[in-house]
């Protein structure tokens, strides 16, 4: 299937938070205490509605949920967005859709009133692929938290201007 | 009072949350909606006790509550710990007692085997006090973010390592 074949939608459903499970556990990137982080954001949306801090794109094919963003203004600033997590279903990767989604969250996070997109990854080399496809989407390392994560495992600080 | 006659402790108690509210009020550096995000990360450890994600460590001066610090492991982190909170109660600034704090806090946080410590605050010219406070504490600037918080106003992210 090709990305035009992708219905994109905001509204969190109670399935989502397997799905997402499914999406992220698919990269084979992230440990099981952050793929449970991502899980508990969904849990905290379905509970908490408009309340919560997380905002959700999500990109369905034939009925299938296979990619997300997870994404929310960051307290006490007026117009500053996280963009929490990004995930394509690894069966889904190399086709443009992670670009399709950013670029439509960014489009959401202007429209809301947003100045500011920061996106935050490791500098270490397994994350190169992550640390190039941002790159890729405009943007630009803002700042670089040596051994953030870990010894050895910096933060790389990623931002990009949306709005106005 | 001189500092020394200070008691710290580091459990929570219900009548917490007005008290902080108090201190971080008289400051007259917080808007409501930041004073009401310190209230709730006291509500949120009174609530779920250990399994917050915030560690408190309070100063009792004569049974009043008179100054405190917030922190917590970063979440995905080994050993990176946030100050989240930090303030006296405007009757007892500049005697030192902010310092003791810190102090203690980084004792704590290195004895639970954290690594660094790192505390944000705003990069405008209200907050330099703020910035050399951190400074004489031993924080060196580990990054600033433009026009992170607000148009004009960025982020400065300070950082210190403690622990072996």
């Amino acid at each position: 299937m090709e990305t035009d074949a992708i219905v994109l939608r905001d509204d969190l459903r109670p399935g989502d938070a397997a799905a997402i499970r499914a999406i992220v556990r698919s990269s084979g990137f992230f440990h099981d205490h952050e793929i449970d982080v991502a899980v508990e954001l969904v849990e905290d949306r379905l509970s908490r509605g408009p309340a919560s801090d997380y905002r959700f794109l999500l990109a369905d094919a034939g009925g299938r949920t296979v990619g997300y963003t997870c994404y929310g203004e960051i307290a006490c600033t007026v117009g500053s967005y996280d963009l929490y997590w990004i995930a394509v279903h690894e069966e889904w990767r190399g086709r443009g859709l992670g670009c399709r989604l950013l670029a439509e969250t960014e489009r959401r996070i202007a429209a809301a009133g947003g100045r500011r997109v920061y996106v935050e990854t490791s500098s270490r080399p397994q994350y190169e692929p992550t640390r190039r496809f941002y790159e890729r989407c405009g943007y630009t390392v803002a700042a670089t938290l040596a051994d953030f994560y870990a010894s050895g495992d910096g933060k790389v600080i990623f931002c990009k201007g949306v709005g106005a």
